[in-house]
């Protein structure tokens, strides 16, 4: 069976498998400073943003990434008031922490104001927040933002970025960490994608140990769906500076003012409880 | 991005999207009565085996799929002693029966004796309990078995078929339940794969009406990941004669005589937690 050149196909080549959309026209294309952004019409999945031949985000399953970002670190904090997202430039995990009516500012720094361009037009949806007063969106660069933040200054640090290589390499080590370590507060939470728990499970143990020399008392990896990502099978990990993270705001959840998709409190609860291969690689 | 002839694809023509294996040679190729059985080696996920065109098994990431479908309905029912299991012809799911201790006899009933050879050889792990004596194989239509098994003789029915569609079809009516329900003692349980969340939610919500109709007393899904499924996300959906489903033998879970790779007592939690789509689709 070979795939028309409708097809979007990404080559997973660490582990020998490709994921393919099927497209019907480009409605978006521009090289930024950074990057080539583009967005396809896809048969299935909606519209689908591509970065520099790298699945990104689609309009049908986006909502479980998203939701899985933000609420389990945003209901295990006791009172998020300050967060910071570094990335996220599609502002969907900016759209869902702004639903907590906690929150009175969040900041967005992704370096690459194309990629908000694209989803403003394209994704409207995860970009309706983004005129919300307590939004602030900035194009700079975020590891440095991180560095010059004010110590003890964030509730919540996420980390909503690309794969470990090129300019994303540096935001899975025990120096940027250290970096969100001093900006957050003392019972801060920081939270990062940490790609797939089949695929990529050296790259998760080290996150956990860089945590632990960045200063972090504990560290937790949550897992779940990711169907455009390679093994379709994804993870975030949280790390805090005090607190065990196993414990949340479980009437909170319950209780939520805004509706999800994918999340709920047993939602929440069951992504705590790792996969047995995972909880032995993490012991 | 296009690939080599090296890639074996998989079009998933209703979702508009495609998975692909990296190959390095086709190892087995049987044509059977029923269907065409092949087995590659692959560059990443071990050994691969397609029926038909349709990507059924490989090396690396089975043991999700075939620790979900045995081990929650196993470890919620009382004590399952007598178990059979519908497909299955590669043996993942026999083996996995068998480590539990109460069993006393699990037949399994695959029409195609190619696919249990290929296993055999290619997939030995999959079958080390093919010799175990309270093992039986049986190559004959397992539709018709059901219909002859005698009322009130098992306890645990694992239907672990192929998609809902030509001969596999019949597998998720009321018809082939209502036949398992006359099969199951007062206690028994039925399970079966049922597909994707997120793209075959309609026949999940179908699946459960039809249990319903045929006598069953509860139903539940169980979502886990699935790397080479459409979407990487998939389910399988229990239904009990008597009792709820929520309530496992946690402790035994936690005691258990072996080990898994994916499946513990918070998996098990968290697998009963539906994701919030799934819950309202269901409710």
């Amino acid at each position: 069976m070979t795939l028309s050149d409708k097809w979007f196909t990404e080559i997973h080549a660490d582990i020998g498998s490709a994921f393919s959309l099927e497209t019907t026209e480009k409605v978006f294309s521009k090289q930024s400073p950074f990057q080539l952004v583009e967005v396809f019409n896809t048969t299935g999945f909606g519209k689908f943003m591509v970065i520099d031949g790298c699945t990104m985000v689609t309009t049908r399953e986006n909502f479980v990434y998203h939701e899985m970002l933000s609420h389990p670190a945003m209901f295990t904090h006791p009172n998020p008031q300050h967060v910071a997202i570094i990335g996220g430039g599609d502002c969907g995990t900016l759209r869902e922490v702004l639903r907590h009516d906690s929150v009175e500012k969040c900041t967005q720094i992704d370096i690459d104001e194309v990629v908000t361009e694209a989803s403003e037009i394209h994704f409207p949806e995860l970009c309706e927040s983004n005129n919300d007063p307590r939004a602030e969106l900035l194009f700079i660069d975020g590891i440095q933002w991180m560095k010059d933040a004010a110590p003890e200054s964030l509730d919540l640090i996420i980390v909503d970025s690309t794969d470990p290589v090129g300019p994303g390499e540096v935001l899975f080590t025990a120096e940027f960490f250290a970096a969100c370590h001093r900006a957050l507060r003392p019972d801060g939470i920081i939270v990062q994608q940490s790609e797939s728990p089949l695929a990529h499970l050296e790259l998760i143990q080290r996150m956990h140990k860089n945590y632990a020399t960045a200063g972090f008392s504990a560290s937790k990896t949550l897992c779940f769906p990711q169907p455009i990502y390679p093994t379709g099978w994804w993870s975030a990990t949280m790390a805090s500076k005090s607190g065990d993270l196993s414990n949340f705001r479980q009437a909170d959840v319950e209780n939520k003012s805004f509706d999800t998709q994918y999340y709920n409190a047993g939602i929440h609860q069951g992504a705590l409880a790792m996969p047995e291969f995972l909880r032995k690689a993490l012991a």
